[in-house]
């Protein structure tokens, strides 16, 4: 059977759809359909909300699962009356929270994914076209504005962990492919020199990269296990041998590479 | 004076980040110092993070508030022996969630942002590494496999919203950036033209623009106010000629832009 899941906000939903997934990844056992509801900021919207929350109660049988981060009072009152089960952010915690600081809660809606502070915002913004200006390795220039410079072979993640750097935390990180004749010296990059503090490498098991490339180059030289092996060795050679900090990325999400990458190389959120 | 926040996960800490950043909105009377405490999955690890929350409550005098998302029960109980106000995510709502589903939490950590099933893992990335290629209007040739077509000026948003869509929902966004010659005719360009049911605009304030372009090449005609309005107003005009939905940017973020856009365009996430 399945259950209804809908994510009930007046912003964007992200809070909603993040503490609801975080909270069912606990229960696989359940098979849920899941629905977003962002930006249910009106009377009407909150009727039409309660309207698709009853259907989906009457056709399944069940009670729908609603994760509601509604701050209106009004609004929540509203949605308290549909037919599911109503998980009430704001409700559960506020309370809590205004006793232990001692002051009330604002009750302003659409404030946790919107734009904030604009210097702050900005920083975040610029920070994602210097990842996508830096994302080849074709020049070093801009190097020096670099928070992290991100190295490994082809496909071992480091497009996608540059990206949510930026992002997700601010953070100006630049790409550097490592290529055969990377491998071949044994000194680290010249260009790479004067930014070593700032290397970090990213590698992979050779059977998932020959799985990933295959899936785009299919039998290709490219593709191919041997080349993988070739240049994972080296990479992992290069990594050791300039004792720079490195993470397999095999098992690991992007959320979890960068996470894990800001920890280790003891990076601060930008913003 | 300020209150020490700390969040605590035995996974990448973004659950306990969002869910505390959210209630932490609504206290803007308070100046908060936050500090992510990702991977906490040992005894060593939480004693370590209830040594520094200790830490802070006495050189501030005052009770730290702690977001935790930690699974294990062993080290809720051990955390809950800080000297912090704690705020326990699951152990707040899935109590209810139990007893609204009829079945018992599987109690597994690091699951709400680990990679999850490989292959929808992989669409998210493709679809990433799809914005890339896809991100300066060079060539349609992949337009076909769009979700959708992100048209608008230079800096009006378009490369951001592509990226986090393709990030968070999976979607494959094509960057199509209007230059002046697009503005002369008075038809969509003939390579989009096979697309027309993928456009989607943004546009911006000229103010806006005026600014952000001017902090990138200050005092250049590509920054000009009249540059600006010339550009911007040849871009509303053929979204509305061509009938393309669009969205104003100017006071809204990445992540409302894309929530919007998914709504307005009607698209579903792939992840």
């Amino acid at each position: 059977m399945i259950r209804s899941v809908f994510y009930v906000s007046d912003g964007t939903g992200i809070t909603a759809e993040t503490l609801g997934h975080t909270l069912l990844t606990q229960f696989e056992q359940v098979a849920f359909q899941q629905m977003s509801l962002p930006f249910i900021n009106s009377e009407e919207k909150v009727d039409w909300a309660v309207q698709r929350i009853n259907r989906a109660a009457e056709a399944e049988g069940a009670r729908p699962l609603v994760f509601s981060t509604l701050i209106d009072a009004h609004l929540r009152a509203r949605l308290g009356e549909c037919q599911g089960a109503v998980f009430d952010f704001f409700d559960t915690f506020t309370g809590a929270m205004e006793q232990e600081l001692g002051v009330h809660a604002q009750r302003v809606a659409g404030r946790s994914h919107g734009m904030g502070n604009v210097r702050t915002y900005s920083e975040r913004i610029d920070a994602l076209h210097y990842a996508i200006q830096n994302d080849d390795g074709a020049t070093v220039r801009d190097y020096p504005m670099a928070d992290v410079v991100v190295m490994g072979v082809s496909r071992a993640g480091k497009t996608p962990t540059c990206m949510y750097l930026a992002l997700t935390y601010g953070i100006r990180a630049a790409n550097y492919p490592l290529a055969d004749d990377d491998f071949e010296k044994a000194t680290l990059p010249a260009a790479l020199e004067p930014y070593r503090h700032k290397l970090f490498g990213l590698t992979v098991d050779p059977e998932r990269l020959h799985q990933i490339r295959n899936e785009r180059r299919p039998g290709s030289r490219y593709a191919s296990m041997e080349q993988c092996l070739y240049e994972l060795q080296g990479a992992e050679r290069l990594f050791k041998r300039e004792g720079i900090p490195c993470l397999n990325i095999t098992q690991r999400s992007v959320e979890e590479i960068s996470a894990q990458l800001m920890q280790q190389a003891g990076l601060k959120r930008r913003i």
